[in-house]
């Protein structure tokens, strides 16, 4: 029957990575990727041929074959080529003692001369240039390390039960603070607001019964900042789970979480974050340190430094703490818990003995904070008392406020910053370093 | 140490699923979920407790616990409640044969009293009290299956060793069309758009060398429409990959996919699927049907159906087509390959030898699009060749093209609609039933 064609045959030779050439000399095979150095000599031409998983120099004897001479000759670094060749051991070669001899090479596409960046290139040139630096096999491993992450994460959670949600990054009115929402021209000239968290949406699950959800995706925050660890968009990772008796239980549930993941990370890419990026990726030992707010500013005060105001630590008190712990205990990570409800958000349930002090935590890893958590108020009458207190206009919160009027279970959660974990995990210097398109007040373009 | 505290002991009883109660006839055990229904009769009283794994019936007996028949004779359908008991078998009890003999109960939330919507309320008003609707077994099993659905999706490309990404819907400029991009107040009185799609950054991953990138992730439509199967904002599925030879490898890799993610939902969740919604799912066969567009329009127009302009099905032809595949081949899914490039996106590869036609493809299932595919082309000088023809300025296109300029492998890609798999996949209507909370353009709250 004619109208149903069978798939195009694939071509004679199959593509093989690089990183799989050891294991086929003698035979004929196909190799793709990036030309990364080309030697062009008076009888012979080398060239340096990288895909994701590494490295093989292509040899051409050109007498042997002028048309591929000339086809080589037309190659400029950063080129995309298809050669197939024969495998042989080569002793002098350096990338792996092999190298390919080109039967057949096959141009997908001619770079422009030169390229805009070089390996040593500033942070900023290889940010702007996002295309070639991700060519680096360091760069490329951090986003194979973010799928090793994710996956065991998602692995934990399933195995653990979770339901995988996707909220709305619309919304009629801001989750956390508005003046950190960025505003979005609606229908019939309506305004909506980015989501800056899942945080309402995880937690109308909750009020439906869905007892423990998850979700990674994009937030939002139109902060005008410019350090080395925030971004106007990032990815969020958030888990909420039901009938939880305090905020302890969400951080044994995270650090349980936590530990997992890394040990997959390590399982799976260890070897390569230590040959590329020579960072030994740790697996935390269960339970964390826990330790109140109080008792935080009280170490961080005998350390010496000054704290800023009532309710928060600093980013300097953070690593004093975290520094203090690591020397104390060998621990990377520490919670503090109970945290002043001044400096949390008007949802974190409070103490029922101290109405001063919520069920909100912090996690720090190696000095920075990678999450904030609670256990969240969900009685109808004192979430709305709370947020009275704070001064929000009930109205703009309504439909928020709804979800707790017809039955909610205790619940808690808490929300991670993927590109902190991702950042600390390798030993990278930013967070821009680990995301694949950063975007910052002043960069909107690639 | 008493800066470490331990952590929090669990309550004596540990909470069991209702789903598992069965396992435990004669133990105490404590449940937790929202009241169903109340009959407080002179004597005894009767609850229906509901959790997401299923139903159980709790009884009373007034006299032997005085404060406890106060508590019950408080409480209305919908409140969140925990209670510890004593499982017996009870054979006249539709809910199981079981019940639980109350021993003590915690309220944790009373709901106010009426709830607003009852199970068989209008579609629009189970949207508008989200936090209720999706209580029931058949919403809350959506979403099991979506857990499923997107992990059996997530292990194959692992396996196949796709990278997960990330990409920014913070876009300068629209990857679509403009008309339909939503605009946002960016910093210093600048515009951003928001992503319509990740296809910019999936590309311009393959330009870096990733060669298998996927992300499942939001999307924003700002078309003011109000089918059944439409949103302003959607859960997008992408994948992309390189070193293909044409479209036909990517319909390959897509349809191993979703015959590999189908029958991980039938094996785990076929039979609730079945028994709740009343729907088989069925495990495609693999290679699925594939037509040319110009076949397909003959097919079409075979039929009797008037066609809409030269580039398109439309959704009349598209379900005729795809029921003449289901009778003629018994098969619920159908390739259209080859668009006229009138109707695609300008980046679509041509046929070399026809110009006007793309290696662009659609994919239907049971009569509705699920996918647009296609090779791109990824030659610079064509693209911005293909972009000039079709009328784009290409200073808004700069950042975009760059990617293509310091070599690409050939690549192409799809895009799914998870609301569509899933709509189609459970026999709903509308994809506001699959969605967690919709988005339209006359509704931003939940």
């Amino acid at each position: 029957m004619s109208d149903i064609r069978s798939p195009t045959v694939t071509p004679a030779v199959r593509r093989t990575w690089v990183a799989e050439l050891s294991r086929s000399p003698g035979s004929i095979v196909r190799v793709s990727g990036f030309v990364e150095t080309i030697r062009d000599q008076k009888r012979m031409q080398f060239l340096v041929l990288r895909d994701r998983t590494g490295a093989v120099q292509l040899t051409h004897e050109k007498a042997s074959d002028g048309e591929i001479a000339e086809r080589i000759a037309a190659l400029t670094p950063g080129s995309a080529i298809s050669t197939t060749g024969r495998v042989v051991d080569a002793e002098q070669v350096k990338l792996g003692g092999i190298e390919l001899i080109i039967e057949a090479i096959e141009i997908a596409s001619i770079a422009d001369s030169p390229l805009p960046i070089a390996a040593d290139s500033a942070l900023e040139k290889q940010i702007d240039w996002r295309q070639i630096s991700l060519r680096n096999p360091k760069e490329f491993l951090t986003f194979a390390v973010q799928t090793t992450l994710e996956h065991a994460m998602r692995e934990f959670w399933r195995a653990e039960r979770f339901v995988e949600i996707h909220s709305p990054k619309l919304m009629g009115t801001f989750s956390e603070s508005g003046a950190e929402a960025f505003k979005v021209k609606y229908f019939d000239d309506r305004s909506a607001y980015l989501a800056q968290s899942p945080q309402f949406y995880k937690q109308m699950a909750m009020a439906a019964g869905f007892e423990r959800v998850f979700e990674i995706g994009p937030a939002f925050r139109a902060e005008p900042s410019f350090t080395t660890r925030h971004g106007t968009e990032f990815t969020s990772v958030y888990m909420e789970l039901s009938w939880i008796d305090s905020h302890d239980d969400v951080m044994q549930m995270e650090e349980r979480w936590l530990a997992h993941s890394l040990a997959a990370v390590a399982a799976e890419r260890g070897a390569d974050i230590k040959r590329l990026l020579g960072v030994q990726v740790s697996i935390p030992a269960i339970p964390f340190p826990r330790v109140t707010f109080a008792e935080a500013r009280s170490i961080v005060q005998e350390a010496g430094l000054l704290l800023p105001k009532a309710d928060d630590l600093g980013p300097e008190g953070e690593r004093a703490l975290s520094a203090y712990f690591a020397a104390q205990y060998g621990h990377e990570f520490v919670f503090v818990t109970d945290y002043p409800a001044s400096g949390r958000a008007f949802y974190h349930m409070r103490h029922d003995d101290r109405p001063d002090m919520t069920k909100g935590f912090d996690l720090l890893w190696n000095g920075l904070e990678v999450t904030t958590g609670a256990q969240r108020e969900h009685r109808y009458d004192r979430l709305m008392q709370q947020a009275i207190e704070r001064g929000y206009a009930l109205e703009s919160l309504r439909s928020y406020l709804e979800f707790f009027r017809y039955g909610c279970p205790p619940h808690g959660g808490a929300g991670i910053g993927l590109g902190r974990l991702l950042m600390i995990m390798l030993g990278r210097q930013s967070i821009r370093e680990v995301t694949l398109v950063s975007r910052t007040p002043t960069r909107l373009h690639s």
